[in-house]
């Protein structure tokens, strides 16, 4: 794209003052329509070093009011970013519905300058580009708008630019040891970056190069093509989004109605289980910390299916500094202003850690289908969203374990009776389980389909019959033990 | 303390296990207490190393529903964390009403390490204790309970834990150097830590010292202090906090009425002076970075004053990537949840750079003393506990600038009725501003009050006048410009 790029004519001065006044005055009436329809908006600036990125931001978002925008500065990822997916920190800065988010270059920067440090190649490079085109898609048919500009240079332009920041004291900070290698090495570089722009440049999220060699220039070009986007992401906002096909590799998974409930333990084999268990567990939690495996326990069943005392049985053999339970209700107001899966991404475990979900992402094609919380389009699309999120962690070499902590409905009867009965357990208790459980066949309905379609081979469900619950909490400690040590190779 | 502690008998077994399950029992009950008051409870398990207070956490834990709690783990600071003020990540890890946070080692690891290290000594070593003994205060005020646990060791049982992990692979990695220098120079850390903990041993937030040396017995007494303190919290939470004196210097400010609003500019003169400042301001943002100096600037003033527009003709002289503005709406319910500066501690520039908060704390003592969201004991308190905020940040090396927007009433209403008669502009008119402009005698009291209570010499209010918003932007800009001249040394 970039080598086969003609350098687009530069308008009059006159012209081109007259369409900057327009564009401005466009974009300054836009963002009432962008925050009126809660379209969310991410401008991604990405470019040669001393293309003027940050300056030509700094333009921009003078047309639009602060409350309505935020600006990251992405640079090279901190060791405490490290220890994160390579998306996380990228997805931790979307914006919200209705708002504006300009990243001052970001996962495409990334991404190109570790191809030029050789440190992806290959296999790498490819699942990277995969990681990519994923997310864009993501946001894109959660209706983001996903705006990606390259900020373009001649080899000349930024030899000239790099010398005037460097000869002024202020500004020569400003000047990188990447912006110095990128200009020895530009046709180096030029292959790196077009071969990037070929493999991400989406019918959803294309690519726009901005000749910016010249200031004004270079702002009426971005301005008008983030107007245009504004419009088209408008129009779009009311089409559905197409339904992928699943592409990854499932586990065969039994309907819930086959599922075996009348096992138990009695209490001997239970205690003597669980602590078999629980000390095997322990050993195994330093060696996640140590070979930093991160570990995602999702947990998801019935009201009263047992899910806070079968994680208290396994959180009692671990160390509390390595890992956090999450708790997840539904979400607060700066959560669903953004994509669902965004208060997952930004609570999963470091490397080396734990995360166990107590309910999780699954509420999408759960609670969020049966009550309409979202289109059907949307819980739809949730099933191959959720494989592709799953699979980015696996990629970046996380173990998950997901349960159904599985009872039928006359023992949630009889579980909510005795709650109720049950002073220091009422809290336990709400009006919505009640309601919920009026909703069982919904419901198991759509935890079948979700069975069928999310147990993928690197992510599979397990279905933990809980009617006894000491059976359910020896299974998910047996399942955990026998998943970590498969995957520490023992 | 440490010195003069007497090691309490432990008692017989069968007294030891009865007394554990009874606290147990005890703190399962109590969680449901703390959840129903909103009692926010905030543990720190400090001690030597090796003295068990992973371990030891990850059993009191047990007895909480993990949606009531967090363990945070402090390691030393990153990089990232070092660019914030000392009690950044601290203030962070706070619990929310109703909820429990454990700190796995905190804020008094820390100061000591640096004391040993000889990193923190006369002065710097007494401000930093002044720091803590504010935050602490601070959270018991406004009604967290601070319950600080040392865990106490004998030099001998130290280095025999310490010979048993390193013994085993599997927990030889817990062991760090710092440990071994521990129990090397025991005496000098016994005086460094005893040092540390007569310092800070408040009424409000007092340290146990805890028996460590066998687990059962090392259990019972945490549970039981934790216990018997969320009781005292309980019976302390009707009971007003006195209100501290003005401890820091103030700047003497004038009353609103007093305030001249007929200064102007011609359009000629404010283009002229506010191109050059801007361009000063571009300059002196530079030379912000290269020192690593934060710059906070607080906009308040009354509806429709020209906040908005003033601070963009402020960051149309600064580079994107260095500078961020805080809209400040009401809080979310994770922020209300928790001590009223936490949303502001968690919003902080790092180190070069700057922060605009567009409103901000002081909300505190205006909407939420008018409309009563806060007891007026809450909002008399709050003009010392933002002094004291405002100090740490200047300590820390922070620039501090506090523009009051000003303007009449009768301008008010011209701009209202302008706002509702731009279809452009309808937006930015609210039901609540015409009711906020019904209360303005009241809130004309409440600014006069902030005004002459939080104008410290270190955080000094400036009054704007804006009924010319011209005029307003050249003098915000000059401000801003003088007061960075002066920090920065020219």
């Amino acid at each position: 794209m970039l080598k086969t790029w003609v350098r687009p004519a530069r308008p009059e001065e006159s012209e081109c003052k007259q369409r900057l006044d327009a564009a401005r005055d466009r974009l300054e009436a836009l963002q009432l329509e962008v925050k009126a329809a809660g379209l969310p908006v991410l401008v991604l600036v990405e470019g040669w070093g001393a293309a003027g990125k940050g300056s030509m931001l700094g333009r921009i978002i003078q047309n639009i009011d602060p409350r309505f925008f935020t600006v990251t500065s992405m640079s090279a990822p901190t060791p405490e970013e490290e220890r994160y997916p390579f998306l996380h920190r990228y997805v931790k800065a979307i914006p919200e519905a209705g708002k504006f988010a300009f990243l001052d270059s970001g996962w495409m920067d990334q991404v190109v300058k570790e191809r030029l440090r050789g440190e992806l190649e290959g296999q790498a490079y490819a699942r990277r580009l995969q990681s990519v085109l994923r997310f864009e898609h993501q946001l894109t048919d959660n209706g983001y708008l996903v705006l990606k500009l390259f900020l373009q240079i001649s080899r000349k332009e930024q030899k000239k630019r790099l010398e005037a920041l460097a000869a002024d004291p202020d500004t020569a900070w400003r000047v990188s040891e990447n912006d110095r290698w990128q200009n020895k090495h530009y046709e180096e570089c030029e292959d790196v970056f077009d071969d990037y722009l070929r493999a991400t440049n989406l019918p959803g999220a294309p690519w726009y190069i901005i000749d910016a060699k010249e200031k004004k220039w270079c702002e009426v070009q971005m301005l008008e093509t983030l107007c245009s986007a504004i419009d088209t992401a408008r129009r779009n906002a009311a089409l559905a989004v197409p339904l992928l096909q699943n592409t990854f590799p499932l586990v065969s998974m039994p309907k819930l109605a086959q599922v075996d409930l009348s096992q138990s333990l009695t209490d001997e084999e239970y205690d003597a289980r669980r602590k078999a268990l629980q000390k095997r567990l322990s050993v195994l939690h330093n060696r996640t910390y140590r070979k930093k495996v991160p570990v995602i326990i999702v947990y998801e069943g019935w009201d009263a299916a047992g899910k806070g005392g079968n994680i208290r049985r396994v959180t009692a053999a671990l160390d509390p500094r390595g890992y956090q339970v999450n708790p997840i209700a539904s979400p607060e107001p700066h959560e669903k202003a953004r994509h669902y899966l965004w208060r997952f991404w930004t609570r999963l475990p470091k490397t080396g850690h734990i995360a166990i979900f107590d309910r999780s992402w699954y509420g999408r094609v759960m609670v969020e289908r049966i009550e309409g919380f979202c289109t059907e389009n949307d819980w739809q699309r949730a099933y191959n969203e959720i494989n592709e999120f799953e699979a980015e962690l696996a990629d970046w070499g996380a173990v998950i374990l997901k349960f159904w902590v599985h009872i039928d409905p006359a023992t949630q009867l009889e579980r909510f009776k005795s709650r109720q009965n049950t002073p220091e357990k009422q809290w336990k208790i709400t009006d919505e389980d009640w309601r919920n459980r009026e909703k069982w066949p919904a419901y198991e309905q759509a935890v079948d389909e979700m069975l069928q379609k999310t147990s993928t081979q690197k992510a599979p469900w397990h279905i933990l019959p809980s009617n006894d619950k000491k059976y359910a909490r020896v299974k998910a400690l047996e399942i955990i033990v026998d998943t970590l040590e498969k995957a520490l190779g023992n």
